[in-house]
């Protein structure tokens, strides 16, 4: 087992706070399922609100899994005194989403003051996943004075 | 006054009736403010559902109405046997979204069996509109049996 | 006609140094026909090594336009201890280019320390002028010496 | 030793052919190191021309890279009566491009009507390489008839 760097921990428990203080994140009871240094999953549990009128996952809920775990990724080596803000993203939707589950895995691409993120969002049934969208991101870090 | 064409008015009460089916539409309280040949503008109310930690709107709120707002605007001029299905985007967070309202503003720039359609977000405050995200769409023309 | 500005003249020079320095820019022959704050116009005009297989322009050189007109658009506002760097660009290719010319006309949405600009692409034939790309970009400024 | 798949043979040659028909792939002097079903691998050799004012590969041939490899990649499923089009592409650049190679290699994530490629382009100085730029394209299938 590895452990856990303490200062892993802190900034774990610090990201974990912030996401539990986002109403949007709130509304769509999204999880995160996976945390660790560079890498972030995030997803929802299908119901009738987060769906469009074919019954596939929202294109906007894939955007928002995107949008969220990318920029958690790019905050697991964020510096202590800064701050991560989304700069801009590119999705690509591959295939409707008709799980039970939309689960989000983005990978820190590259560290930095402008930090680069790759996502794939997969719709989930029992063991299969199908790939349904793929992503790309820009985070921006900046002093923390500048976000609160 | 410009009149509606007819033929115009019967796709208009055709996209807003999808609009009407999308759960997760619903969910946000999203309007339809304007729409027209070409053009599309979709607004959401601030409630603390719609926000970050921060106290802005959350960018998969502005993602959502990317989303939304520029397959409207290209289902503008979708012919009769075909559905638009929303191929990527990119979206630009130039701006916090700290205002009452938050529109995204959608014009095909492209139509086409692939429609390019540029939008625009903005946070209104009163008479007061600030720039808070750009974007650039592409969505797909498909035959109507595939989709549904 | 407006004076122009004297320190706005000295950064204009300044780019069109840099710009005259580009081994890459040299090769397409690419000329910037306009400059001002917030906006540049950079062209190429049509020969054989600049096309694709069907006598099309290359998406190759209208990526090539996006790429330095953005930049320079960004670098109209630029601090003068700082340098601009492409962060990353999208750009949709909408026509193909069979025109005489390709201009590509590049405005500054939001500048900054992550400038936000806006692109588009011409395919020109006499006064006949068809729109052949469009595009958004995020350009950064850092300080100087991170770049010489 | 896996056997090439005759049908495969022949795409590969079809690829090969048009892009020595492109004037502007001579121009770059770009070479296509790798071809089979799904992936693309093309190069360009640092020289001069190919160079921005700092001495790096310019960020359009880079873009140049993805464009061409991106579409190749597709072009590997590309059914015998389509071609293959750019719709669009988006890319992030890295770090600055000092080696002596320039190498793009690009997977197909998603075939069909709308084929979804990954890219990522390398400097390559010896036996290093260093990520330069990740790039995410779609490439449309149309029928031949529309492109020649």
């Amino acid at each position: 087992m590895t452990p856990v760097e303490p200062t892993f921990a802190i900034l774990a428990a610090e990201i974990r706070r912030q996401l539990a203080a986002q109403g949007f994140n709130h509304l769509l009871a999204a999880e995160l399922t996976e945390l660790r240094p560079g890498f972030a999953e995030l997803a929802v549990t299908r119901r009738a609100e987060l769906l469009q009128q074919n019954g596939f996952f929202h294109g906007g809920v894939t955007a928002f899994l995107v949008d969220n775990a990318t920029t958690i990724a790019a905050a697991t080596r964020c510096k202590p005194d800064q701050a991560v803000l989304t700069a801009e993203y590119k999705l690509n939707l591959i295939s409707p989403a008709v799980g039970a589950r939309l689960v989000c895995r983005a990978t820190l691409v590259k560290p930095g003051r402008l930090s680069v993120v790759e996502a794939k969002v997969y719709s989930i049934d029992g063991a299969t996943e199908t790939l349904s969208a793929v992503a790309l991101a820009t985070i921006a870090q900046v002093p923390v004075a500048k976000v609160a």
